[in-house]
């Protein structure tokens, strides 16, 4: 089921600048009995997004009626919305009058293997890398080439996810998730004011690790940090918490503070249960 | 007009790559009295595109036919292809098999004043940066938001280009063409192996020019190579070669090397007339 500007529809006009140029925004929503996790969180960052791309101020309230009616009866899903500048304007140039397209798509609940959540994944280090742009940085904008050529560097399922670095060769993210680790029992985290997506998760997992006593440091990292790291994992919407079992050859098995961690989501969600 | 996959279309499935990621590559090519000009060289520009971002070849045949049917009555247009990687895959995971998206559209010609080509148009720098990615860098993708950000600096008609630089302060192009400037009767314009797009009317332009003798170099410049410059021009598919009368507050009237090369360009095109 797809709605666009509150219409079911499955096509959209080729004319649209989500199109022509990736000129929108996304964000993927978890759906759990009806409800939309983290939806407050999920608006705001596209609000922010918005603000950045110089799109009018997001229709909130409609937006959310739409979102809430295509998920009422559902148990599990995805909910993705879409907010695009539309059509018109005269090449890059922006219409005067923008008339946003809003698409809200409900998905399948992605088949994660349970295993994944309690023995972890397997990831290793892209070689497409991330680049640079402060005004771009943080907000979910849909120019995703960059991620879409790193995921494309293995087809098998022997890894889950790549772990992916700036031209500086500082690690930023995941291809979909975003990475913390774990050293002498402080929480690290890249800073993403250059390069990544600040995901919902993770701003979760920042806010809920110092609620339960763990010192956290968002920073500057190179890949040698995550490697002498005493525990790795990756988060985003979908898979929640998700330890990492390998990093290349590396071999990671501690949880002291991933358990916790995945616990307090646990706890969160006990809401929509 | 518009041809998705060979039939008549307004509309593409929102499931589409192009959409979701921005996942795919354009071309807009002049149309002159039935023929599309450079045709072959867009066609390569964008088999080039195919390759790094891993589509499968371009099917140039059927592109040639229904690019070519689209045109044939037509005496001044602009014809516009997209190709994206179609639908499918899981998340930003392509899929098996991909089965590329053809968007053959046209489009009436631009409407810019004759006097442009004349008398030059007025220029300024751009604020928005564009980032390194030499995987990225030349191929026209996409993810053009940096574009779109650089044109909305200006909504007035004082300027009718803008002059973006990367995060080292390099001049790369303008926000829809390429740059040139002359100094000491020779040839510059700047080196797009890390960022840009490397227009067809460019390449025209640095064989054109070795043709009738002028000295050419593509290298790394700064704006103050821009200020001083003799005379500075940009270039596209669409206005041809075009004087910059003005950047920012300076002002340049000499046309010594752009002027045969807007005679070098008249002359090639005299084979569509």
């Amino acid at each position: 089921m797809i709605l666009v500007n509150g219409k079911p529809q499955t096509q959209i006009d080729i004319s649209d600048r989500g199109l022509q140029y990736g000129d929108g925004l996304f964000e993927t929503i978890e759906v759990l009995n009806g409800h939309l996790v983290f939806l407050e969180q999920h608006l705001q960052r596209l609000a922010l997004g918005c603000q950045r791309l110089l799109f009018p101020s997001l229709a909130i309230k409609i937006l959310k009626k739409e979102a809430l009616s295509l998920v009422k009866n559902v148990s599990r899903g995805v909910l993705k919305i879409i907010i695009t500048r539309g059509s018109g304007g005269r090449g890059y140039r922006q219409p005067q009058a923008i008339n946003a397209t809003r698409i809200i798509s409900l998905h399948p609940y992605p088949d994660y293997p349970d295993c994944f959540q309690k023995k972890g994944i397997k990831t290793r280090f892209c070689q497409q890398r991330l680049s640079h742009n402060p005004m771009l940085a943080g907000i979910k904008h849909l120019n995703r080439l960059e991620q879409v050529l790193a995921r494309a560097e293995w087809e098998d399922d022997a890894f889950q996810e790549g772990i992916m670095l700036d031209y500086d060769d500082h690690v930023i993210e995941g291809t979909m998730s975003n990475i913390f680790f774990v050293r002498n029992h402080k929480l690290y985290t890249p800073s993403l004011t250059q390069a990544g997506i600040a995901g919902i998760m993770r701003d979760f997992i920042l806010k809920a690790a110092q609620k339960i006593g763990i010192t956290t440091e968002i920073g500057i990292f190179n890949p040698e940090d995550l490697l002498k790291a005493d525990e790795l994992f990756i988060s985003n919407s979908m898979i929640g918490i998700c330890p990492i079992k390998t990093l290349e050859k590396h071999l990671f098995n501690q949880n002291t503070l991933t358990h916790p961690l995945q616990q307090q989501l646990k706890q969160y969600k006990l809401q929509f249960l």
